[in-house]
């Protein structure tokens, strides 16, 4: 028996210890991390298929090692709700951040199973095996596969051993090959929606006292790399309106970045690495390069951002008399839930005896490549500690893993295709 | 013969004509280089110590590798009017940084002994053998023993290959003891007064298009690191209003101290370095490391704008709710050049024909030790290519170098201990 429904938050307590066991599966020994299809992920990949033949799954591990856990539908030819998310990891990342999102659904079905309730559609819990990037520098690997969006030619790319994708899949017991993957695309007629339950990694739930959210977007990025050109010259004997000081004109963007940024509530723009290569404390700097990410609820909110930030770094650099390169390195658009989940999605938080918060997701989530295919909505649920993420102080309560499952458990009995 | 009288701007020419034939002598095969006691620095000593002897001069090698040319008075008893600058070079380098203020006095003494011309001091060129701090990290080595401030502690210091300076010191002929570096100190009551010649390493004479300028003062540098610690957040979900951000907060800083220190004539403030550790585009940053360098033409100035600069840090920290550490690394008192001696130069320079402009020099310089001992000034000349210097683009014209060599030359005949 997975749930003992003696103690008190029997579902939350089942979640939360299974965090913790799958977390002592790690590439490293002090720290948790877990990439793509090495023994580690292997040894965690069996351990959530073992826990979804334990809640009467059907379990299947796909051609790019999703493990795959189906509650079939009394009816053959019922579509399928879609749940999941990932458990591989960032390095030294956090227990919950991806496999809340699996757990927890795997605690709902057992519930389920063990009332010998049905649903009136097939429900697939979707354990995917790579979303960080961190391995093979390709996010969102495991969840293009099931869109038909997998790239190909990653399956030559190299990890920092030299050691092919290919090779890696095969080492794992993996077909390699491009048939098989090509094979994992569904059908999107067949499919009834994607519902995902992932922590916040943010600290808005936490801030306002609210343990779940339910997501209106999932923000896409637009990258740059900016670079400017001033000249480099002697700290003491430059005066001071007669320089052309790179790092000075970078300061002035980037609180311009922060400033237009700060005008809307979904959007956020970052700097978040910034440098002056080969710089000196004599030398008034000739070059710094930095980072932009720039984000928000919707992609004309962010597109305007972006627009202004660009004319007022440029405006910036003419002023000042340096030179500013900006290359657009990623833009990802936004993808918004559907609005029919969301409802419903607030209706099981309210009957829960919570008050819903809508708000945006600012990280990217599998969720994000699903919605080209079908429709999504997301379960947010409070992060504790500040809310931090990606790291090994990312937690959460019991008592809050609880509700989202009762929750989930009212969403996957209201839903119908 | 050195200097060719009938040719156009004799002198000038002779001065840039040896800078290039001393420029052969480098540490490195394709850059301009000269290190402490290395090979290529005892063959360029060995040039100039020649040229020294060609011009009429009695030269000595001191203890510390000093090259030094007297040009005796008849009368035994005289003072001693010491000039001079370094020839050894930053990494790099140009061929007129230090260089010039050895070259142009011995051109001068050439012309002076050619025309049978004696001075009622003893004048003395010194050809300072360390100032620039490559080889072991310690600048105003040959200068510091004129004066008796030698740091003994440094013949234990070991460059990049192991090497001690005194084991250096012997390799090179020199007697590496401490003894007969301490006998190296001037008494102060022999010394009529220092003089050095130095390109201006800025760009301000190339601006108001003059050949010639006046040292005020030479600037002791403030310099501080700065470490700004927020708080590393995910960029996509930690919404503005939420952040520390570590580098918006250091940006807002630099934008502080170019403000301040903008705020003075003869006031610079630089920050040269400036880095996120390990920041990446998609983390709001959590720490934030920049240095600090300001200077100004008398303390008074310099220090009142330290004071505000370290207030106005703290007030940005406290209200973006980010630490701050500032560390002092380094603080030198400025150096007053004597009103004496800056009066007696100016007269030389508007006799030349020539606009006297006085200006502080915002580099250091080996003046700025005998400061100590004597009354100094300094004689700066115009640096081409938008005054470039620690650069292979350092340049001079032959005529700004004839007309500092005339006014040079009027300098030692009218000056009196």
């Amino acid at each position: 028996m997975l749930v003992d429904s003696q103690t008190e938050n029997p579902l939350g307590r089942a979640i939360v210890e299974r965090a913790e066991l799958l977390a002592a599966h790690s590439d490293q020994p002090d720290a948790l991390t877990v990439t793509y299809l090495t023994p580690a992920h292997r040894a965690a990949a069996a351990q959530i298929a073992a826990w979804m033949r334990e809640a009467g799954l059907q379990v299947q591990v796909d051609a790019v090692g999703n493990v795959v856990g189906r509650y079939a539908s009394a009816d053959p030819e019922a579509k399928t709700l879609i749940t999941g998310s990932h458990f591989d990891t960032v390095r030294n990342g956090g227990r919950f951040d991806g496999r809340l999102g699996i757990l927890l659904p795997i605690v709902v079905v057992d519930d389920l199973r063990r009332r010998g309730e049905r649903l009136p559609y097939h429900l697939e819990i979707v354990a995917f095996a790579e979303e960080e990037g961190v391995r093979f520098k390709s996010s969102f690997l495991a969840s293009s596969a099931l869109v038909g969006a997998f790239d190909m030619a990653l399956l030559d790319r190299i990890d920092a051993d030299g050691v092919t994708m290919r090779a890696a899949m095969r080492a794992a017991g993996l077909p390699g090959d491009e048939a098989a993957i090509a094979a994992l695309a569904r059908d999107p007629a067949r499919l009834a929606a994607y519902i995902e339950v992932h922590i916040e990694q943010g600290p808005v739930l936490l801030d306002r006292g609210l343990p779940l959210g339910v997501v209106t977007s999932i923000a896409g990025s637009v990258r740059m790399s900016a670079t400017v050109t001033g000249v480099a010259s002697h700290a003491g004997t430059t005066p001071m309106p007669m320089r052309r000081d790179a790092a000075a004109a970078a300061a002035e963007m980037i609180l311009a970045i922060e400033r237009r940024c700060s005008q809307a509530p979904t959007l956020v723009g970052t700097v978040g690495m910034v440098g002056v290569p080969n710089g000196a404390a004599n030398v008034v700097p000739g070059r710094c390069e930095f980072s932009i990410d720039i984000r928000a609820g919707d992609d004309a909110t962010r597109d305007a951002a972006v627009d202004d930030v660009v004319r007022e770094l440029n405006a910036i650099a003419r002023r000042r008399g340096v030179a500013l390169d900006l290359a657009q390195t990623m833009r990802v658009p936004c993808a918004p839930c559907s609005p029919r989940l969301m409802d419903l999605l607030e209706q099981c938080i309210a009957r829960a005896g919570a008050a819903p918060l809508r708000l945006p997701s600012g990280a990217g989530h599998d969720a994000m490549i699903l919605q080209r295919v079908t429709e999504v909505c997301m379960l947010f649920v409070r992060c504790g500690d500040g809310g931090i993420s990606h790291n090994p102080r990312e937690t959460m309560t019991v008592e809050d893993a609880e509700l989202a499952a009762r929750v989930f458990l009212d969403f996957v009995r209201t839903f119908r295709p």
